[in-house]
């Protein structure tokens, strides 16, 4: 059984990928929720992960500690993870990678808070950028592949690699192309993601350090959060 | 046959790794280096790659626009992209992922510049902290799976993802643990990383950005370019 170490659902953004994958596949996982900065030393996470990050997947004696790592992992064992047509999986793996290691402004500028709603300042000209080129992905994917998913018919791994951006568009009231709001919608009504947000509202948790970030962004419109 | 686009070798540490990659392996690809910053409307990165940067290999009609898509492309075609064993194919993963979005301070303090040699400023915090984690990381992979490589036996591509950072270390003179630096040296001395170093050095652009950017990180000591 694999044991899948992640930290808040109502911040986590990376931890979210393997974890709406995993769940809408139906792969079997133990989760193992550890808050960002709790006292308990026994929850420090480089307890757990080699870079002190989250997500981790623990399957026996092997640790996978990054999200396209788990992934890959997960595909070597169990089907439906990525597209099975070539052309759509290469296009798949580009566009995930591409988030993996791109779209710093939208990161740091419109940081994931499932709970919050928010009337972001003027955007600077590196997040729009940001939010263009990833509206322009989903169409391409969408329109090459067919629909209704990036790749296709089936949710796969470069889906749920784009999962915390429809909650970052939810948060801040982006505005995308109608194609793009269709399938941000889509993500939005999957299961897992409903799950997700629910977890993520009933969180007791608020960290400092991640609630002055979303403070920074605007205005805070709507606190969709129970009472800490 | 596969096209790799790149961009200049003595800059461009993410368009080294796939060509590494595919020289060690032996995998046949047309080279297509287009420089950064050509006037020449015709070299327009956007022209070959959607994201409008380098690397982005083209077969037939698939284009695959990102260093670790690029990779999986080519595990899934040919052999000995990855370890056939599986714990070290994760950890190799893991590893690979890691420098794919991660060690910003080593990217942007330590820029590659393969002709040049730096005496450098006095390394940040968040500097000596990469450099540290690489260290960890690569005694860590020479142990778990032997050596001489990261995974054990044959050089793969997750020795390819820190060919890169074996030619910024020579050129900051980065002082590492014995295991690391042996290392190092070793990936150095591969043909095809020689090869890459030759045709840098050969190279008659200057990139003004570029320059910049490394003068900025200290005192060049040395040039090994030839005259512009």
């Amino acid at each position: 059984m694999y044991t899948l170490y992640l930290a808040n659902k109502n911040y986590s953004s990376w931890s979210l990928r393997p974890w709406v994958l995993m769940r809408t596949l139906d792969i079997a996982f133990e989760e193992a929720l550890v808050p960002f900065n709790d006292p308990d030393p026994a929850n420090d996470f480089a307890r757990f992960s080699p870079t002190g990050k989250v997500p981790c997947l623990v399957d026996g004696d092997i640790t996978v500690w990054d999200t396209l790592a788990i992934t890959e992992y997960l595909a070597e064992r169990h089907s439906g993870v990525w597209s099975g047509e070539a052309k759509a999986r290469a296009w798949s793996r580009s566009a995930s990678a591409e988030m993996h290691s791109g779209f710093q402004a939208l990161r740091s500028l419109h940081p994931m808070n499932v709970g919050l709603r928010i009337r972001p300042h003027a955007a600077s000209s590196s997040l729009v950028r940001d939010i263009a080129r990833i509206d322009a992905l989903w169409q391409q994917g969408l329109e090459a592949f067919g629909g209704p998913f990036l790749a296709g018919e089936a949710f796969s791994a470069v889906d749920a690699f784009f999962c915390p951006v429809a909650f970052r568009f939810q948060t801040y009231g982006t505005s995308l192309s109608p194609a793009s709001q269709a399938y941000q919608e889509r993500l939005l009504g999957l299961a897992a993601m409903q799950a997700w947000q629910a977890a993520s509202l009933r969180e007791p948790w608020r960290d400092p350090e991640h609630e002055q970030e979303a403070a920074a962004t605007g205005e805070i419109v709507q606190d969709l959060r129970g009472a800490a």
